[in-house]
């Protein structure tokens, strides 16, 4: 659905932070292996985190490769956990970061934002064919998300590069999806944030500060909180004075805090994304 | 399987082309569509253009996001097709333009590249992220072709961007390729392409002679030709003195050749495989 929808969910658990759904069975209860097979699983192990975290966060974000890699069975489990999130009343990102072209890029339109397919509120896309990998899924009326920095270490080695116009590539991967996204159905009204998102690393708070000030109508999916070092107060500055305008992701951190805490594994999920939510909001500059 | 295997499918066949393997059930036969259900029409029909071209093409290449759009009984009829297109002695190349970092990386890369998943010969890839998201798929000893100069029209949003040293994106995403070839296995050893490959379009015939001339040891695969108007003699600066180092992709107009020409369907996609074959060789100036 549009980004508006996300912005309510947000607006109603006062929580600007998604809870990432990638499966390492590695880190599964054994009461849950012994119990299930493999994809079966994974789909019990999500249902829990879920039931978990569904009154405090407002939307969570499967890996598609973490199920892919289980073949069609983990394809069954993952569109079985976009359906079961979406009966919890979350908002579901499925992030698969396609990208293609013309009727391709229709196929994953259609394959991930629609109803006669997986049905997610919004996808995570790879801009590096420019608009024709992308209006097809602004034709949805759903959002995306663009890669424009991304968390890793070598993000640079493509995105930072220097233009002869004085801009890097993320930078203007990033203003066109501003572009792009000013034409999409809620760009311009009510809430000020359109359906094409960027996403921004965590791990680089410079960048996240830069992009905020240049692209005020564009949301931030943020990744690289935790696990891989991006800090609160970095993140800080990717929102606007109302706490909006971007959503913080973890994943591990919060699976499988109980392989830290010890104690059951869905009552650790639910305090760590509590302790997060009050991590990331406690260091936020909102207008009262 | 390594870049080394296609280059013995394409001397063994004299024929540097593969057939994407892209349903469009709107093209089916009706009595393909009569005798099965929708995904299983699919492995249907695949089936039957692999049974008439495989003595003809070194490859198929099967378009992932056409599979996904029918959910995971569609991600099964690729699963399926993969595994019969490589029965009959044909290298497959996944066209799922995968991207990621670290352990999603991995991933992918099992769920497309070991014998655990999907058990491609080789994959598509959107290089944006940088080297962490091409490791994990090198690391299988399995070629990939990374997204350069892409076919689509808005291709130029972001690839022909010049950069301060005055190449562009393109350019500078290919030469990446390039060095992150060099390590590859097959690396400079006995056939002196690596495996890591790139995607440039048909359409873009300028790009495709600039990229042969730099880059002497990478692999082209190049879509665009046939229905998006590439022509045989733009592709031929692609290949070198021995008629190698690149692969043409046609889908439709092989797939769905009995539309135009009429009678069986088979008969009319092995017909338009062998004069795609014979066209593109034509042109080729290969050493006596």
């Amino acid at each position: 659905m549009s980004i508006n929808l996300l912005i309510q969910k947000v607006k109603e658990k006062s929580n600007p932070t998604v809870v990432g759904l990638d499966p390492f069975i590695e880190n599964f209860p054994q009461d849950i292996l012994k119990k299930y097979p493999i994809p079966d699983a994974i789909l019990a192990f999500n249902k829990d985190i879920i039931d978990a975290v569904a009154d405090i966060v407002p939307a969570v974000k499967p890996q598609a490769a973490f199920y892919e890699q289980y073949g069609w069975q983990g394809f069954r489990a993952l569109e079985e956990t976009v359906k079961y999130a979406k009966s919890k009343g979350l908002y579901v990102i499925l992030d698969g970061k396609r990208n293609d072209i013309g009727s391709t890029a229709e196929g994953y339109a259609k394959a991930y934002l629609t109803e006669d397919g997986m049905n997610a509120d919004a996808l995570t896309v790879n801009g590096y064919l420019g608009f024709d990998g992308i209006k097809p899924f602004l034709d949805t009326g759903r959002a995306i998300f663009v890669l424009a920095k991304t968390s890793n270490p070598s993000s640079g080695d493509v995105q930072n590069r220097r233009l002869d116009d004085g801009k890097t590539v993320y930078e203007t991967v990033a203003e066109l999806c501003a572009e792009w996204g000013a034409g999409s159905p809620c760009g311009g009204v009510a809430v000020p944030y359109n359906n094409v998102g960027i996403v921004v690393g965590a791990t680089y708070p410079e960048q996240i500060a830069e992009l905020r000030e240049k692209l005020p109508r564009t949301f931030f999916l943020i990744p690289g909180y935790g696990a891989q070092g991006g800090k609160a107060e970095d993140i800080a500055k990717a929102f606007d004075k109302d706490g909006l305008g971007a959503i913080v992701n973890a994943s591990r951190s919060i699976l499988y805090a109980w392989k830290n805490t010890g104690g059951d594994y869905q009552d650790a999920a639910r305090a760590e994304a509590i302790k997060m939510r009050d991590d990331i909001t406690g260091k936020l500059e909102i207008n009262p």
